[in-house]
This record gives structure tokens, C-alpha cells and sequence, in this order.
């Protein structure tokens, strides 16, 4: 079956209408593209879970803040269209910017306390900018479920938080992060490290097992654990530390010890790149 | 017929999702309650734009500012009922305030500049209240059409605005205000005032009268109107204005001279009772 690509916005939503009312069960995967094995298991994840399949590819200016990398994101629709396809997805929706933010365009969806932790502190706007498009996608494509990655786990508490506040029936599934064979978690942005920066950059997959052994070993504070992490990241100084924190995988808020399944999350500077990782600890 | 009461989102959810799904139209009529021929004008209105006739009576908490009259706010749901059934509403939600924001509600939907004009600048969170909960509305309700009062004028362009920015489906029918006979804007805050504010009432009315008549005795200057309407409300001692401002339709954004269409705003403290007027100039 050949994909479809829609670029219109009205014409995504009059496909969306269509299918839920002929009681077909949309699932979308949102995507900024450049797609890698991460993004494939989404893809794979989300054809299970319905009957027509929509990966959105759309590199949404307003989530990078001043500074960031918007410009030069990297892009491969030709490989993007070619592995969507394979998998079997139904549509692509591929619309351009002025599109989505249209002139005089002024609405934002803020989801407040979750936005304030971790990334939020570091990158002004971005979840402001993920929360708006992603309530527009929902608008316009209508999916019954959604597909995010857990590497970008803030983003996915977020998502969960707006669709119950602003109660959209869309169910949110957050699908494990999916790891290169030596532990770097898959990102677009990987491409963005040299052969040393490549190297350096396997401190941080090992930072989060060595916090995961700290704690099998029975230690149960922060403190203690963060300082284990930081150790390891420290070890590589081509690595700089934006945050290492430990909290409370709902709320995000930061807790004083691993007395249930608790958030590690990471995030640093590497050359060009900004990345992050996280774990789950378990007492 | 006999309206049904719906108070519990899921069950609106589904109930919209089925009609919208055998192709029924629906249509929104979104009130706080405590209903008066204005809000019945925007339901027959209604009634003539479609199938499924909802309305809905919720008392906003959020878009009341800190010392405003929301825990006073006049309610009579017996009598409400009574006048939606023999307009032939189909359905009237109804939902308890906890449904609507359940604990660790924390998202918010912003249209940054309309809000920052007219009532915005004195009513602080009073947009952003609307604007999310609206949005949770047309998310719970699915309507095809919704119907707003031209009395809130600037809540219907930041609605309008909202629906193309976040991408709803939703046709906005702005219906023109109402008055009563003597010229007073039909509002549920009306029953605040007492005898001899009720009489200083009138001037808000006037004054509009009166700048109508400026601008068609061929004054274009935004001072000179406005002049005309402060003079027409200072007469009244029990009247504190607000606020008196000429603006573009549209972007609400001040203009120095009528030369096209042109709001001319007002709001007033009155007593107990904050009230607003508007009316369109033409030059």
C-alpha cells in the first residue's frame, strides 16, 4: 500500500473525521523526522494499537528557544518517507510552517508546575512550544492514541498532564527509549557528535547504571546517587553537566530519596549537542 | 421533548462523539447560568444552526480574578431549566467545578496579545480562564458551531482566535448584544444593582448613542468621541469609568480615527456591578 502524504491541514482533518466516523481507530506518532530506530519503534508500537496509522513530521520552531538549533536541525524526508513506508504507515502529515502558525498567530498551552523542572529550567519556552503543537496536532489529525518516547520524558508527562486538563480523548502511551547496541540513547541529534564527542558521550548511559547499581547496593539518597552520576560524567571532559536530578516520575518534583520508582534524568552539553537520558530507579 | 441533563464529561464526550459520528450538527451555546433574554437570543439562535442543541451552565472559578464576585456570582438552575426546555434544548451540561478542574490541574490556554487590551488590563487570568475553559468545552462537547454574545465582545475575538490558532473545528457565531427596553445590556450582573444605580445605568447606553452621533456628524477624532462618552457617563456620579477605548475590530488594538469599522468599548464600576458596553462605529 502506497502512504499518503498530506501537507493541508484541512485536508488531514477531514481524514481524521472520516475515519473516526467510520469507526476506525487513529493512531499518530508526532515526529521532528530525521528518523532513527527510536522513532521506527514508535512507528511499530503505534501499528498494533490502531488501524490507520499517522506519523506527523514537523520541525515546530516554537519549541526551540532562542539560540537552539532550529536552523540547522537535521532533516532526510526522501529516507524519512521511504522507512515510514516500509513500516506501513497509512499518512504522513508534512505541513509547513506558515501552516501551522499562521499570520497573527498568538495562543499558547502552557502546562505550568511540570514545565518548570529539568529541561524546562534550561530551555525557556520549549515545552510551551511541544504542549501548543501537540494540542494542534490533536486538532487536526483526531487520533484515538498517541505514541511519545520516553527518552523525552518530561515532554510525555507534560502531554499526559494537557490531555487530561484540557480533556482530549486521545489515549497517551509513552514507549520505552531505544538505545544504539553500546547505550547511547537514539536521538536526531546525535548526529551532531564528533568521533571524540561519539565517545565521551557512552559516560552518560554508563553514569545511569552506575546510579542503578549504587542503588541495588542499597543507597537510598540523592545525594549520594547524584554524586555517583556526576562522578562518571565528570570522568569525560568534553562532558558538561546541565542538570542530574532525581524525582518523582509523575509530579517531577525532586525527592530526597529512592523510596519508590523515582526519575533519574540527565541532561548535558556535548559540542554542538545538547543530550539527555533518564532511567527509572527502583528501591 | 425532554432536555437532558448531563453533568459527568465522559458521558458529554460520548454523547457528542455519537452524534457527530451519525451526522448530526452540533451546536454550543456555553453560559455561566442565570439566564436572561440575551442568553436566550444566543440559544434560538442556536436552535436555527444545526441538530443538537447544547447548552451549558458553568460558573468559571479560573476566569474570575482575586476579589471578584465568584463566590456571589447569581444562580437559579430550577428556573434556567425551565427556559432552556421550552427553547427546546436538547441537552444542558452541566459539570461540578472539580470535574472540570480535578486536583493537580495546571494547564492553561493563552491568546497573548487580544488578552492584553480592554477588560484584560484590569482583569488579570480573566482571558486565560476563558480561553481553557472554552477550549476543554469544545474538547467535551465536539461542537460544529458555537454561539458567543457580542456583548463580551473582546471574549468573542480571543475565542475566534483561539479556534484558528489551535486548529478547532468549530464555526464561532458572534450574535449581536441585547438590551432591555430602556437600553441597558442584558447581563446576569444586573441584579446587583440597586434602584438608583439601575437609572445611572442607562448612561453606558447613551453614551455609545452619543458618540454615534458624534461620528455622524463627521468627527473622526478618537479624543473628541471619547470626550463625548466620558462627558455622557461623568453626568452619573455613581458611575466610575473604567475604561473608554476605540479600537480596531479585529486585533483590538487602539486606532486614532474612525475610518473603517471601529469598536467602541467601555467598562464601568456601578455600585456592587462591574458593567461593560460596546458598540461598532462606522465613519
Amino acid at each position: 500500500m502506497i502512504m499518503r502524504i498530506i501537507e493541508n491541514i484541512q485536508e488531514m482533518q477531514r481524514w481524521g473525521e472520516a475515519k473516526r466516523c467510520s469507526g476506525r481507530r487513529i493512531v499518530l506518532v508526532p515526529t521532528m523526522g530525521f528518523l532513527h530506530e527510536g522513532h521506527l519503534s514508535l512507528v511499530r508500537a503505534g501499528r498494533k494499537r490502531g488501524d490507520d496509522l499517522v506519523v506527523s513530521i514537523f520541525v515546530n520552531p516554537t519549541q526551540f528557544a532562542p539560540g537552539e538549533d532550529y536552523a540547522s536541525y537535521p532533516s532526510d524526508l526522501e529516507r524519512d518517507c521511504r522507512l515510514l513506508e516500509k513500516e506501513g504507515v497509512d499518512v504522513l502529515f508534512h505541513p509547513p510552517a506558515e501552516e501551522i502558525y499562521p499570520k497573527g498567530y498568538q495562543t499558547h498551552v502552557e502546562v505550568e508546575r511540570l514545565r518548570s523542572f529539568l529541561c524546562g529550567a534550561f530551555r525557556p519556552g520549549h515545552f510551551r512550544g511541544v504542549a501548543t503543537v501537540v494540542a494542534k496536532l490533536f486538532n487536526i489529525v483526531r487520533p484515538h492514541v498517541a505514541i511519545f518516547g520516553a527518552k523525552d520524558y518530561q515532554q510525555l508527562q507534560i502531554i499526559r498532564r494537557m490531555v487530561v486538563d484540557l480533556n482530549f480523548e486521545v489515549d497517551i502511551v509513552g514507549h520505552p527509549l531505544v538505545r544504539e547496541q553500546d547505550g547511547l540513547a537514539m536521538s536526531s541529534r546525535n548526529v551532531y557528535l564528533g568521533q571524540d564527542e561519539r565517545r565521551a558521550a557512552l559516560s552518560l548511559h554508563r553514569s545511569l547504571v552506575t546510579a542503578q547499581s549504587i542503588v541495588r547496593a542499597g543507597e537510598r539518597r540523592r545525594e549520594r546517587i547524584i554524586e555517583g552520576v556526576r562522578g562518571e560524567l565528570d570522568k569525560e571532559p568534553l562532558v558538561q553537566v546541565e542538570y542530574v536530578q532525581l524525582c518523582d516520575p509523575e509530579t517531577l518534583e525532586e525527592v530526597k530519596r529512592v523510596e519508590g520508582e523515582s526519575l533519574l534524568a540527565l541532561a548535558v552539553r556535548l559540542g554542538k549537542a545538547r543530550l539527555i537520558d533518564n532511567t527509572i530507579l527502583r528501591p
